[in-house]
């Protein structure tokens, strides 16, 4: 009945950490719980290599996105957009009446440093937000570019959505000095949907007392105050079996190495990217392409949502293109705790269906 | 290990409910997904007493209703506390610059409707919210008389936080006239933490319609309009494995008839009030107590965080009082699945603990 998911989240999650949901339940106002969510920081610390504080959200990953645009913009902020995610932090500004601008590449291409250079050197904006990796494209920006460019700019809060690729991919948040770096648990952590993670610097900290009406459940400071004054405790009841999974799930990804998850992640994207240039087109500019997920341009015309009923009935799934790129495109996901062994089964019978 | 909790959330869950949780992963973008939350919306309707749209939030209870009272209010919103959560209600007000003014109660006495009736008679507000049950107090609100004040007033839209009572006792949302009402799955439901759900009427969908930035992710009338289009799905990934959880448990609250959960509650609270007027007093006036919950005065000066301690020992816990009500008050919930039985053991260990 269930199928082994090729999307880019959820994904799926090993039976063991399924289980862990499971844990029955403690009060979220002991030590017990103060002890499980401080461990999940510091373990989270080591994955995003960083020393930030680490926040934990009961919401998906939307709603950390928008608190870091509605805590921490002051002037004004500066969306660098490369499809449908940055689009959506776009429009979260808007809706909040933070002031906003727009940068966006066609669709398939990255974000260049050379791009943020020049729409920071207006002075106009104060915080920017960039998509490290875009679910709808398959593109993955260069971030240390990037990076390097906004440290020409001191006074700017650099948020990053790194939702479907943080525990895929290296990203070094205090090297890189990423000010709110924002994950949720149903990508390439391994954990199903519920639970949002963000790291925050003093640097957002400080902007964000500068900013009145930042709202309630997703006011980063109010957050951040919180936990500080209540030994890693939250302002209301978060989300308990998330919070047991991703402690287990986090000591797994430690085990493996983090750098091995990489590598691991690395071989897959490489795998797949052949095949898709083999027998299709990839649809990212290939120095661009993401090492979680594979968007392949369907360059053959082929039905898509034909090819993943016939999947469906073989116990495997992989996703349309997003929005307007459905039909023309489709994605293959190689996250989390997906092995090369599996998509390789996965392909081999994507072969199969379509004679290639 | 863990302990049998009667604190008013999270709360015991049963075995085979945690094990739904464990349920492996489905796209959040299929059939099945929507057929799940349609499958949810149904129950929900039938234990909340309506035909409004039911919605799911990704959140605690706090997220929507901070929602509530952003999306909705026009001019300015009445929020009468009662309690904690009543002034959380208000602090939501004015973290999003929502005009609003706050009416309390003295702690432990309710809302009346006549206190209702003269906030509304000025015609200076288009919104009210009510704390139907405060669980720093243990108050349950006359919401029958207020929804008969409430209706002679039709332009204002009625907001009815029932986190900590709906499931444990009846609440007709379509007869009471609540536009907005909000609760979540740890406190009588019998879940862990993690989601929130709310039943929103075409009232309160109109309303939001006049007003601008609602933000993105509790805006109620964009969260409307997506599960419309998109038959009950989410515009971000939900958490799936409370929604897996949720249909099983609300199949075994209709199992066990809604009228006999409630009569059950009924019992345990009549049972808890009778022993804590035997040996301490109520807290709130006894008129108007909870049937979730019960917070017990300290007449006795006895040490709640010792008593807590030697529960503790013995496999329960129970809650301390309140804030400024720490070792003034302690509260027993009973609430969700607890059994009279499991309260007249818990009772009888407490009075062995003080020797009462």
């Amino acid at each position: 009945m269930y199928k082994k998911l090729f999307i880019p989240g959820p994904v799926n999650v090993a039976d063991d950490v399924l289980e862990r949901l499971s844990t029955p339940m403690i009060g979220h106002r002991t030590k017990e719980a103060s002890d499980l969510q401080r461990s999940i920081a510091k373990k989270m610390q080591k994955l995003m290599y960083t020393e930030n504080t680490i926040m934990l959200s009961t919401s998906s990953g939307s709603g950390l996105m928008e608190g870091a645009v509605r805590s921490c913009t002051r002037k004004r902020a500066a969306v660098f957009s490369v499809g449908a995610f940055g689009d959506r932090w776009y429009k979260m500004a808007e809706a909040n009446g933070v002031p906003a601008d727009k940068f966006s590449s066609e669709w398939g291409k990255p974000t260049t440093p050379e791009m943020v250079d020049e729409v920071l050197s207006t002075g106009k904006y104060d915080l920017i937000t960039i998509t490290h990796n875009e679910t709808s494209t398959g593109i993955m920006n260069p971030v240390e570019g990037i990076a390097e460019v906004v440290k020409k700019y001191p006074d700017v809060v650099f948020c990053l959505d790194t939702v479907s690729s943080m525990g895929g991919t290296k990203i070094e948040v205090d090297k890189l000095g990423v000010d709110i770096c924002i994950t949720s648990t149903q990508k390439c952590l391994g954990l199903p949907p519920g639970l949002a993670i963000c790291s925050i610097s003093e640097k957002a900290l400080n902007a964000a007392k500068e900013v009145p009406n930042r709202g309630y459940y997703f006011d980063l400071l109010n957050l951040y105050n919180y936990i500080q004054k209540k030994d890693h405790q939250y302002p209301s009841t978060p989300s308990l079996p998330h919070m047991f999974a991703l402690d287990y799930q986090l000591d797994k990804i430690l085990e493996e190495g983090i750098e091995n998850r990489f590598n691991r992640h690395k071989e897959m994207a490489e795998y797949v990217r052949a095949w898709a240039n083999k027998h299709f087109k990839m649809f990212a500019e290939e120095k661009y392409a993401s090492n979680t997920l594979t968007t392949v341009k369907n360059t053959k015309g082929i039905s898509v949502s034909d090819l993943n009923k016939e999947l469906g009935k073989r116990g495997f799934m992989i996703s349309n293109g997003y929005g307007d790129l459905k039909e023309k495109t489709f994605r293959i996901a190689h996250m989390a705790d997906t092995t090369l062994e599996e998509i390789k089964e996965l392909l081999a019978i994507i072969e199969e269906i379509l004679a290639l």
